[in-house]
């Protein structure tokens, strides 16, 4: 399972709505198969790595990191299908399709067809890396991950508006791996008419991640972009992960929503001073309540600048 | 050495204007005495540490994290002269006293007297421990410690002014620690009328470290408090190192004078957004100048708080 975890990185922020899910057909110990689910959806990841096992994925144990889809669908055969014609002794997987239309489906039918079915394996590991399908599924909203590049002293620019450059190369690029790991990159209208950011994946090799670029607000946005109006239209965007950039608005209003999921926070040795704050109003009125909310997962040195990510807690 | 320099760390903070300063005495691979810097200043490490040998340090290796003085006081014979008259073979020292009135005489009068004398063993780190000294000696004021407690957004109070508790229990602990390592704490004259610190050190057993407390500005500083008008005058504080606690003018003035030395941030893992900012204008009046100034020296976690250190790199 964890490697079919592995192999299904290769698809995060590549498979439109689709989930990016990875599979792994292993026969006497050896593995003759795997998949991931490919560039905007399909083909699927079960298909892929049952048409590389092909005959010899009877008998055989399949590793997939979530359940294979029930419902037929005019761009491609149902992936339960396709594993319960390839005959396999096991069927092992991580987690319960949320789509209702498959939702459990999948496991019980192959179940029904006498295949050993076992799930909930590396079951929480698997829903970080599909956090955002199932947020989508579940809430009805991309999952959301919020990007500050900061002083030590919260500042994200200076008073004149200079903030070029605050974190350095190694920060930079690391932003952009996040960028191509996501399905949607989300800017304010402010910082489109002020900083006209690409918002592009600028790492050689990894041009074509590049994802789609919104606009948060009202205005004309850049040829290419999407418009979202308002937040309460979230949801309509239709994607599984949200990257938002910026500004301090735009920060501020995701944050005074609830609607951030995860926190992204480079930052540099440096000091501002008075400045442009990285967050406005979040809408605390009490400090008791700010906390419990964080948590931090990661924190490593960039060069000379640093990372850390907080999960949200509630 | 490096036993002396750990035995020194129990001086520190308690030796008035009087380095804090370690000695070990070996005879034949045996440790025979050892003394640091007692409480105000006297005895001398070296006069505890000669004491303790008795003759056992005729023939030794003497240890100094500083160099033995060589000027008369009217507090104590110079150690030069102890260090002559217990005739050992050798004298290893760190770093030589910066004090015009020994300056090199101290190892000089040793050597004359035929002892083998080498310098400069683990100089950098006895550098960093006598940071004080040596900064009252060569630029006739305190080392200077900023102490910051923020959000990650870099808030130190609500904008109503809120601000307990941002940090944590094992934060304001190492915090409290650091206070007992410095010879004094200042706050501003806004901090003392609002906030009412007590500045004192609250860990059992430390009580009695607890600093000398000084008000930066003009008004009425409670009982015991010393005063200090203005940042031209901070030589005459005659202090070896000084944490620094607040508030944002405060800290945002030492900043613009170029006079913070060390930087202890603690962050807690919350977002206040728009409260009251840890820094004002620190008079940066470009974003490529704010960098390479520091350097960090220290990142761990305190329960669910964390600290930086950065160290002043001009």
């Amino acid at each position: 399972m964890a490697a079919a975890l592995a192999i299904a990185e290769r698809g995060v922020g590549q498979t439109g709505n689709n989930p990016s899910v990875g599979c792994v057909i292993v026969q006497d110990d050896i593995i003759v198969g795997r998949g991931w689910t490919q560039y905007g959806g399909r083909p699927h990841a079960e298909a892929m790595a049952l048409a590389q096992a092909g005959s010899k994925a009877a008998g055989a144990t399949i590793y997939v990191t979530l359940e294979p889809c029930a419902h037929p669908s005019e761009r491609g055969p149902a992936c339960a299908h396709l594993v319960y014609d390839a005959r396999p002794a096991r069927v092992v997987g991580a987690v319960t399709d949320p789509d209702p239309r498959t939702a459990g489906q999948g496991f019980a039918r192959l179940r029904e067809a006498g295949i050993e079915v076992e799930t909930g394996v590396m079951a929480s590991e698997a829903r970080v890396q599909l956090a955002g399908f199932f947020s989508r599924l579940e809430r009805s909203r991309p999952f959301v991950t919020l990007k500050m590049a900061t002083s030590l002293d919260g500042q994200i620019a200076m008073a004149n508006g200079q903030s070029r450059w605050i974190t350095g190369d190694f920060a930079r690029a690391h932003a952009h791996v996040e960028r191509a790991r996501c399905d949607a990159i989300l800017v304010g209208a402010g910082t489109v008419r002020i900083d006209a950011p690409r918002l592009d994946v600028r790492l050689a090799g990894l041009e074509h991640r590049s994802p789609r670029k919104i606009m948060l607000g009202s205005g004309d946005a850049p040829q290419g972009w999407d418009v979202l109006r308002s937040l309460e239209e979230l949801g309509s965007l239709a994607c599984n992960t949200l990257l938002v950039e910026g500004g301090a608005m735009t920060a501020s209003a995701f944050l005074r929503a609830g609607l951030v999921d995860r926190l992204l926070l480079y930052r540099a040795p440096i000091l501002i001073g008075a400045g442009t704050a990285c967050l406005g109003d979040i809408g605390l009125d009490n400090l008791d309540v700010a906390h419990g909310r964080w948590q931090i997962s990661l924190s490593r040195r960039l060069g000379k600048d640093s990372i850390e990510v907080y999960d949200a807690l509630i």
